[in-house]
C-alpha cells in the first residue's frame, strides 16, 4: 500500500533544510515551499535529519527468543555445540518461530528499518517449517518492511542429505536466496558445496549468500573459489559473502588480489562487526568498489544475548570496531546500513532522490556523523511513503 | 545531603523481590514486608531489577562538546597531532569548561551515574583553570554524584616543565589523584616520569593513576617499573594503570607474570574497552585478582565522537569486545561499572548491603545479563538515598 505525503522541513543526509514531496510511494521532489499532492499527508520535519530508510543484511529472525523471557547462554565451546544447543533451545521454546519473528520485526520497524534480509534454517528435521513461518510473516508485514529470505542450511548441507533439495524448493516457494556455510569447514568439500550451492542458483534464478566462518588462509582460499564459481555462473553481482574474518588475518596484499575479485564479480561483503576477532578491512575494501554492508547476525538467540535491532547502532558498532571517528568515515558506517546495503542486496531505487521509492527515517541529530554516534529514538519512519513508526515505535 | 527512603519491591541483582530500606543515606534493610524509617519516603519498585550505583573510571570532564552543536573531528594521525588539535579546539569553544563538564556530568547523574573519576587537564598554558572548574562542578553536584579528580599531565610533564608544580598543587586544592602519561612515550624518562609522580604520592598521600598507552613490550616494562615504584613507595590499593593496551600485546606467560605483581600491589586496571586494538585480557586479570574497571574516556571531545555517559552501554562494549555471552561474563562486566570499579577506585562502604552507602539504580531488566546487553532506561537513580534521576532524566 503506497502513499502521498508531504514532509516540511527536514535536512536530507544533514544538507538544508527542504520539504520533500512523496507521491504513490516515491519521492516526487526536495525543495523549499512544496504543496502537498492530491490526498497527500502532511508531516511538520521539524527540522529533523532524514536518513534513507535503514537496511538489515544479515539477521536470523527464526532464531530469535526476542520477546521471551531472559534465557541464559548454555551453549558449548565449539561451532557444533552452539548448533546442537541451538536445536534444544529452539524445540523447548514455547512461542512458535512465526511468532517470534513477528515480534522482533516489529523491533526493527521501530528503529526504521525498512529492509531486511534474513535466513532462515533449512535442514532434514525441520523441513522448510521455519521457511513457510517466515513467509507468512513477510506476507503480514508487507506494507511496512522489505522482507527477503535466505535458505540457509545451518546445520550443513552434504553431511545433512536431503538439505540441498529442502533449499531448491524453498527458492520455489518465493525465497530469493540460496544459502551456504563453510564449504570446507562444516562439510568438508568446499567444491562439492559450492556445485550444489550455485546450480541452484544457476537453474532458479536466485542469489547465493555464503556464511563463511573458516579462517585465515582457508578462508581466502574459499573466497577464490566463489569469485571463479560466481564468474562461471554468471551471477556478478548476485552473491555476497557474509562475515568473512579471513580477510582481515591474510597479508595485505593478498587481501587486496581478492578484493579485486571481489569488485570485478560484484560481489558483497557482510559484517556484524563482531570486537573479539578479526574482520574485513572494510575501508580498503570499500576503496576498491567492494560493497560492504552491515548485519545484526543473530539477535537475543541461543547463539548471542546481544543486538537489538538498532541498525543506527550496528553502523556505530562498525564505526567504532575502526574507531572511525571522522565525519566521512562515520558517513561511510551508515552507508552500510544504507546506500551500500541497498548496493549488496540489490535493492531496486533506493535512496533520498526523485523517483525512488519513499523509504525513509527522521531522527533528531545534526549530521550524519551525530546519528550514528548517537542513534536517537526513531521520530518517524516510513516505507513507500506510509509511516510505519513514530517516535520510537511500530505503528499499529 | 543524606536522605530515608523505603523501596517496596525490587529485585537486587535479579534476585528475589524485596523491599529495600535506607536510613539515613544507608542501606538498613533487605527484606520483606518493611516500614519505613521515620520521614522516609516510600517508592514503588514494581519489581525492577536493583544495581548498585553505577561509577564511571576514567573519563575527562573538562575536554567534553557534550550540549555543542556537532564539531568534526579535524585531529591529525598522529598522538601529539591530537593534543595539539585539541589545544585549539578548546581554545576555540565558547563554553567555558565548568558549564561543559556541567552539561555532562548531567548527563551522567541521568544514566545512573553515582561516582565518577575524571581526569583534568594541568598544563603550563592552563595552569589550574580547569582544575578550579572541575572543583566548583564538583561542589555544585555533591549531593548527586561523587565526583573524584586526577591532576593529568595531558601534554607531558618533564617536556613541558611546570607541569609538575601545578600538579603538586592540585592535590593541595582537593584533588585527590596525581595522573602520569606514558613515562617513556611521551615524556622519553620513564623513570624520571615515575619518581616526580610517585614523589608527589609519597609527599601528599594522594593516589596515583596513570595513561599508558605505549605498547608491547616497552608498555610491559613501564607496568613492571610501576609495579616496583609502587611497592617502594608502600602505595600498594592506591594506584591505577588506565588503557594499558600492551598487556593484549604480549605473551601470556609474561602477561600473567605482570598480573601478578599487580594483584601483589593491588594495582587496578582500567580499560574503555576500544574495539580498534589490544586490550588487556580482562577475564584472566580478574581471574588472578586483578581489579579491572571501566570507563568512557573522552565523550563527544576533540579526541572522539563516541560515548554516551552510560556506564552499562560502557559495561555491554567490554563484554562485546571479548563475546562475552553467558551470564556470568555479563555479569563480570557489570562488576567492571560497580563493585570492581569500587574496589579499584577504593570507594568505602559501596554495594548492595546492609550498612553500605544507598547508591542505586533501578531499571526494567530481568536479569543482570539483560540489564547489560539492553542497556534499559535507567527508572530511578539513588546516591546516599536521595533520589537523583527518574525515567532517564537528572532530578532538578
Amino acid at each position: 500500500m503506497n502513499a502521498s505525503l508531504l514532509v516540511r522541513n527536514v535536512r536530507p543526509l544533514g544538507g538544508p533544510a527542504v520539504d520533500v514531496s512523496v507521491v504513490d510511494g516515491r519521492f516526487a521532489a526536495f525543495g523549499a515551499g512544496l504543496s502537498p499532492a492530491p490526498g497527500a499527508t502532511t508531516v511538520d520535519g521539524r527540522g529533523l535529519l532524514m536518513l534513507p530508510g535503514l537496511v538489515e543484511s544479515h539477521t536470523h529472525l527464526d532464531k530469535t527468543l526476542w520477546g521471551q523471557p531472559w534465557r541464559p547462554n548454555t551453549a558449548g565451546p565449539a561451532l557444533r555445540d552452539y548448533i546442537e544447543n541451538e536445536r534444544r533451545v529452539l524445540a523447548a521454546s514455547p512461542v512458535p518461530a512465526a511468532e517470534r519473528a513477528r515480534r522482533l520485526v516489529r523491533q526493527f520497524i521501530a528503529t526504521g528499518t525498512t529492509h531486511i534480509r534474513t535466513h532462515v534454517d533449512v535442514d532434514p528435521d525441520t523441513g522448510l517449517v521455519s521457511v513457510e513461518a517466515l513467509l507468512q510473516v513477510r506476507e503480514a508485514h508487507r506494507d511496512s518492511v522489505g522482507l527477503e529470505i535466505v535458505a540457509f542450511p545451518q546445520q550443513g548441507m552434504l553431511i545433512r542429505p536431503g538439505t540441498a533439495e529442502l533449499m531448491e524448493r524453498a527458492i520455489g516457494m518465493g525465497v530469493e536466496t540460496v544459502g551456504g556455510i563453510d564449504p570446507a569447514g562444516i562439510d568438508n568439500d568446499p567444491i562439492g558445496h559450492l556445485r550444489i550451492v550455485f546450480g541452484i542458483a544457476e537453474r532458479t534464478g536466485c542469489g547465493v549468500d555464503i556464511h563463511l566462518h573458516d579462517g585465515g588462509q582457508l578462508g581466502a582460499w574459499e573466497i577464490e573459489r566463489i569469485v571463479a564459481f560466481t564468474r562461471a555462473a554468471g551471477l556478478a553481482g548476485r552473491v555476497m559473502v557474509s562475515h568473512a574474518y579471513c580477510l582481515g588475518e591474510i597479508p595485505q596484499g593478498q587481501m587486496e588480489g581478492i578484493g579485486r575479485g571481489l569488485a570485478d564479480q560484484r560481489i558483497a561483503l557482510m559484517t556484524s562487526a563482531p570486537a573479539d576477532g578479526a574482520i574485513p578491512p572494510v575501508a580498503a575494501l570499500r576503496a576498491m568498489g567492494v560493497a560492504v554492508c552491515c548485519g545484526s547476525d543473530g539477535i537475543r538467540d541461543a547463539w548471542s544475548p546481544f543486538g537489538n535491532a538498532d541498525m543506527l547502532e550496528r553502523a556505530m558498532l562498525l564505526a567504532y570496531r575502526f574507531y572511525w571517528a571522522k565525519d566521512e568515515e562515520l558517513a561511510a558506517a551508515l552507508a552500510t546500513v544504507t546506500t551500500d546495503a541497498a548496493t549488496a542486496l540489490g535493492l531496486a531505487d533506493y535512496g533520498l532522490a526523485p523517483g525512488r521509492h519513499a523509504d525513509f527515517v527522521l531522527v533528531d541529530a545534526e549530521t550524519v556523523g551525530e546519528a550514528v554516534v548517537a542513534r536517537p529514538q526513531r521520530a518517524l519512519a516510513a516505507r513507500r511513503g506510509r509511516i510505519t513508526a513514530r517516535d520510537g515505535k511500530a505503528a499499529a
